[in-house]
């Protein structure tokens, strides 16, 4: 919603509220899209807020109080008792569900599953068994699944009969006796067929299945590689047991995204960058606490060599001490390069474990090649910058070995994280940059050790 | 495909291959998945690939050449000429053509359009009119659109007749004598509704649609928000044109991810993240060495602002020196976790320009209380292990001011690079690294010789 749109209607919502008109406010919300309503409501608040959420229909309330975020739902729901909270999730699907009773406490939790009708909660305990990031934990367990022998006119009636619960249907599952998924038919194929056609007939045999263990990561790859627009779950028996649908893979694609972004920039969790908009100053700044006080003492380590550094350097320190900092941000600057063209790559799947050796060669070459052009413009300013060639070749050179190895150390961490089964991506942040930054130092300095104390001019 | 598998395949293609035979891997490969295919592709070479490739059925290596990597592409279709090319064209989308045909040669691409039907290269160069990145860049001309008063049977004929050409079908699009989008009737509710019913009765008319020249980083936020799976295309007039499909959105979706990342690592190009692993160390080098060389001299000036400042700090500034890598490093921190929070929420439209006061203000009260606590932890360790109470409480200040001015530096500069419609992403790369090493060196000295100056104890 543009800026500007917004302001307006929230003007005119505002005055129907003052004006206690609810039932206006209903009819208006009824053609409005849920993510709309969602979007004013985190620019309302207090009462107002409360009022017009009070008013909406509770089919549109529970698909509002989904798409809202995380602290705007939990003011709205403050102190709703079992009964309110019940009625909104009669209204959901059994995977939404499952993901708004988790965030109630356990007691509320129970007391709204024995409000509701025992076969939904019985589903989304059954839901809430899996855990949060696997298929099982994304899927909804409404779908459209038949018998293999089933015409296309039984599969037409079974999804009329199943509309109101499900809102998208693309596909209908073809089962055996043994509920294992064997075929699947999209609605276009349905609609073309002629009604008594057996589905056996029309259906699609290679399907692509993920089990209800793997990672939604996995999910949401497989979704792109093949460009489904849903993922049938099956249990370890080849069993269908429920589907991933569009909004939900995307929903992964931008949660890991967050997560990705959140490592390199140093953040603890990507709850912070999800949440940042909304969550409390001091929360915020304690997900962003922990790398700062790595960083800290990664600093101080620093510190700590170059004083180290110190007795054994003590008149040349002065003017290696200026280029301490070059060294170590280039150190920096080349090791991040690296290792988030490395960790993207194996997030992405383009770059596989067989790939890893010729993966880090090329790192290195392209670490060597811009370490050399790096190092040679170094040397040529402190050459005309400040009279020193013989300082600006042992900086220059320094500058390329801790390039060099750099961008070596930035490749190597995530391929190994990644053969021992660590997310590589806790490599694109501050770790490897302080782990650079020390190295950096430690070889920089060990250069010129060697090179004032043996071989000075 | 798993590592294993792959190998597996691999060894039994091959065997396929030296023993020539060509119906037997078209026969398998007819079975197989495009992007599995692709994919054993991108592990072969030379002249097993180019058999492989040429084995194939023309419908499935037009689907394969859209799903392999620039190079690999580049290497299959290399000499072919206009013939060859102009039989693959012809088995793809209007939209996959057009991006096909944009990377040809222009003498080339020209050549196939004349070979393939008037009406598809009609099609393919209206298509080719439209800027990469809007709407009509990576719409699809393919669609059913039907009049107000046909009725569901003669919509179901248009798609039958339509099935073969258009892969995927979710809704059928209804429009107006003068071809503006007045409705939109999902597969589902087709398939529900009886035969003689008038599509104006059963069709959604709020319809979600954007402008050709609409930005696709647009497309995909409004796809995401209102989890839709397709999304059409109309001009200015409100007249349908096209309709961009799910797998179009996801790839949008990927690459504007793709960018992002890039300018966090400071990658001058996400052409670099996406091709990282298939171009040449020359051209990966080139595209990583600008932001290096902006660094380096970054650094440069850091250097010189030391050296500036020994000559009013001669005897104390040994001690001071230790510490600067610390103060550089956690002014870069702070600023780059502002700053991606910042760029992120203005990405995402969870941060609109109007917030951006309260937003500044809440970076702010973050960036204070973790640089209280970083200084203050900062200034325990000095004083405990250099035993240098009064230096202690010098550098732990410094450190607080500068992750506080660094913070705010980071939340502005996406801010203001937004309100000036130019795209704040470039603010979470080296950057504002480079611009807070700077200034938190500033402050930093400033700060020492001011103490050392005048209020030295």
């Amino acid at each position: 919603m543009e800026e500007l749109d917004r302001q307006e209607i929230l003007d005119d919502v505002s005055y129907l509220i003052e004006a206690k008109q609810a039932p206006k406010l209903r009819a208006i919300m009824l053609d409005a899209y849920p993510a709309d309503i969602a979007d004013l409501l985190s620019h309302m608040e207090g009462e107002h807020r409360d009022y017009l959420f009070a008013a909406l229909d509770p089919s549109i309330a529970a698909d509002v109080i989904l798409e809202v975020d995380e602290s705007t739902r939990e003011e709205l729901i403050e102190g709703w008792d079992e009964n309110r909270l019940a009625a909104l999730v009669r209204e959901m699907n059994s995977d939404d569900a499952a993901d708004f009773v988790i965030e109630l406490s356990p007691e509320l939790a129970a007391k709204v599953l024995k409000l509701i009708e025992p076969e939904d909660s019985a589903e989304v305990r059954q839901l809430l068994a899996h855990e949060e990031d696997t298929a099982g934990g994304i899927m909804a367990l409404e779908l459209v699944a038949m018998a293999q022998d089933s015409t296309v006119e039984e599969a037409i009636n079974e999804i009329r009969k199943k509309a109101d619960e499900i809102e998208t249907i693309n596909h209908v599952y073809v089962i055996d006796e043994n509920r294992r998924l064997v075929g699947i038919v999209p609605l276009k194929k349905l609609l073309l067929a002629e009604a008594y056609t057996p589905l056996s007939a029309i259906m699609n045999r290679d399907v692509i299945s993920v089990l209800v263990g793997t990672d939604q990561e996995e999910v949401a790859k497989l979704a792109r590689k093949y460009d489904l627009l849903s993922v049938p779950v099956v249990d370890a028996q080849g069993r269908l047991v429920g589907r991933i649908t569009y909004d939900d893979i995307v929903d992964v694609m931008q949660e890991e995204v967050a997560e990705d972004i959140s490592h390199m920039a140093g953040i603890a969790s990507h709850g912070d960058i999800r949440d940042a908009h909304e969550s409390s100053v001091l929360r915020t700044a304690r997900l962003r606490l922990p790398w700062l006080v790595i960083g800290l003492f990664g600093g101080i380590v620093a510190a700590w060599i170059l004083s180290f550094f110190e007795s054994r350097l003590q008149q040349n320190i002065m003017v290696l001490m200026f280029f301490v900092p070059v060294v170590m941000a280039m150190g920096g600057n080349a090791g991040i390069q690296s290792s988030t063209i490395v960790v993207h790559g194996l997030a992405t799947g383009s770059i596989g474990l067989g790939d890893m050796l010729q993966r880090l060669l090329r790192e290195m070459r392209v670490a060597f090649l811009n370490g050399f052009l790096c190092g040679l413009l170094l040397l040529l300013i402190v050459t005309i910058g400040w009279r020193q060639p013989h300082f600006g070749a042992l900086v220059g050179t320094s500058l390329l070995i801790v390039m060099f190895v750099a961008a070596v150390v930035g490749a190597t961490v995530p391929l190994l994280l990644k053969r021992f089964d660590v997310d590589p991506a806790i490599a694109t942040g501050p770790f490897i940059t302080i782990s650079n930054d020390i190295l950096g130092l430690f070889i920089y300095m060990g250069i010129s050790t060697m090179y004032f104390l043996y071989l000075r001019p």
